[in-house]
């Protein structure tokens, strides 16, 4: 089912504003036999991510309401987009009329229950640009994702790496990355470009829990590699551990289960 | 009328990438009595944005056909959209399978004909972010124009002027920039950044038959304010003369008349 503004239609007005510019932010969740996990996180980052475009953001009960009949006894995804709506030709944007769009679709296969915690990754070619305005939103302009997830098609690669234009780590195409080393959690910094996901705050108050100490720093690719072990989440996925990254691999040193089991806390 | 894959919908599939990524590029051109204005040239402008992004273009007479279906009597504008189509979830893009919108809609006030050729513009605060693999393209992900042209509404001031974030000037939100100085032509090189306009390519040809040297480089904001003429133009509005940038005025040196007048010449 695709819910647009309530309705269940499969369509979309063609002159929406999240077509013609990518204008808007969305938001991919797990739900578990048609509850949304984690949805507290997911509505407080739906909301400040509209705010950051000046986006009018759907009250929460009207949402949660439309997940509920999308993720109806499903255990799956649910994504949610808001868009700026279908406003006049050209980019001055319109306050108001802002179209969301709630559907449900089976979990991929990477993410159902039982997939391996272990996965392997490679370092994308792509440079990603620095543009503080949009840094750390899940804003629908993607196409630098897109370019870099087209770099591989070997199934083995779970997922890419990228750096910005600087060659600082900034995280994975669909994930946000973490590391261990000597007893302390990394993590970059996302002033300058990436996505902030919910996992990746949810990861970061585990830490706090568990005293570990959590720097978020920009940090060159070698940083990763002298790491002790190297971990990517999303909200689909939890924590997995990146056991190999091009030609190096690392043996587990026991923090990805610790935090995975961590983030599934709802302690806040 | 809006024709999505040339049928007569209003809607589009809300699983489209167009939407979901900004995973598509577009074309904005101008129709006279029906009759698309510099057809070869968006065309082959389209083919290569969509070769940037490996996506498949729509082939010229299918294209052709429902422009002129859609522009049928029209003087107005006829947008082109072509997206990746509806794939699977996530990044990965699948080839084929691409989605075209084309959809005609009236002139805006600013581009009918007798509007002034004398335009008021300013500088805006936002910094564009440099992506050699997206600069030129104009695709779907469109935010920092949204961002930019969000940065006033007062109706006096036609365009925004934007530079990169090291300084450097790009072009306006709408359109691309020219400069006369010293009798020598001048526009920013769009290697980083910006969209290269069918207009400016135009102007560039115009500029080869008068015999008027083209530079394109890069250039700060001074650059701008030492010319002699400052000219902006996209393929709605021709070339216009930028009269006055912020405080700084300018008395015409007859060049965007000329310009303007060539860009209108169908040698080619």
């Amino acid at each position: 089912m695709i819910l647009v503004n309530g309705e269940d239609h499969a369509c979309l007005d063609a002159h929406d504003r999240g077509l013609a510019y990518g204008d808007g932010v969305f938001r991919t969740l797990r739900s578990e036999a048609g509850e949304p996990l984690w949805w507290a996180d997911h509505y407080a980052k739906l909301r400040a991510d509209c705010a950051a475009l000046a986006l009018d953001c759907p009250a929460e009960d009207i949402l949660r309401g439309e997940v509920g009949r999308v993720a109806v006894g499903v255990s799956g995804v649910v994504k949610i987009l808001v868009t700026r709506g279908s406003g006049t030709r050209g980019y001055l944007p319109a306050r108001g009329a802002a179209t969301r769009v709630v559907m449900a679709s089976p979990l991929p296969p990477h993410a159902v229950p039982g997939a391996p915690i272990d996965v392997r990754a490679r370092w994308c070619r792509l440079r990603l640009a620095r543009q503080p305005r949009l840094a750390g939103v899940k804003h629908l302009n993607r196409l630098e994702n897109v370019l870099a997830r087209a770099e591989w098609d070997d199934p083995e690669i779970f997922e890419g790496l990228l750096c910005d234009d600087a060659d600082v780590v900034v995280g994975g195409v669909m994930s946000n990355v973490f590391w261990i080393r000597a007893g302390e959690l990394f993590t970059p910094d996302l002033g300058a470009c990436g996505v902030a996901g919910v996992a990746r705050a949810r990861v970061l108050r585990a830490a706090a829990r568990l005293g570990l100490r959590a720097r978020i720093e920009r940090l060159p690719a070698a940083a990763i590699l002298a790491a002790d072990e190297v971990m990517i989440c999303n909200s689909l996925i939890g924590v997995r551990r990146v056991a190999r990254l091009e030609d190096k691999t690392w043996m587990p040193a026991g923090w990805t289960a610790t935090l995975n089991a961590a983030l599934y806390e709802d302690l806040v």
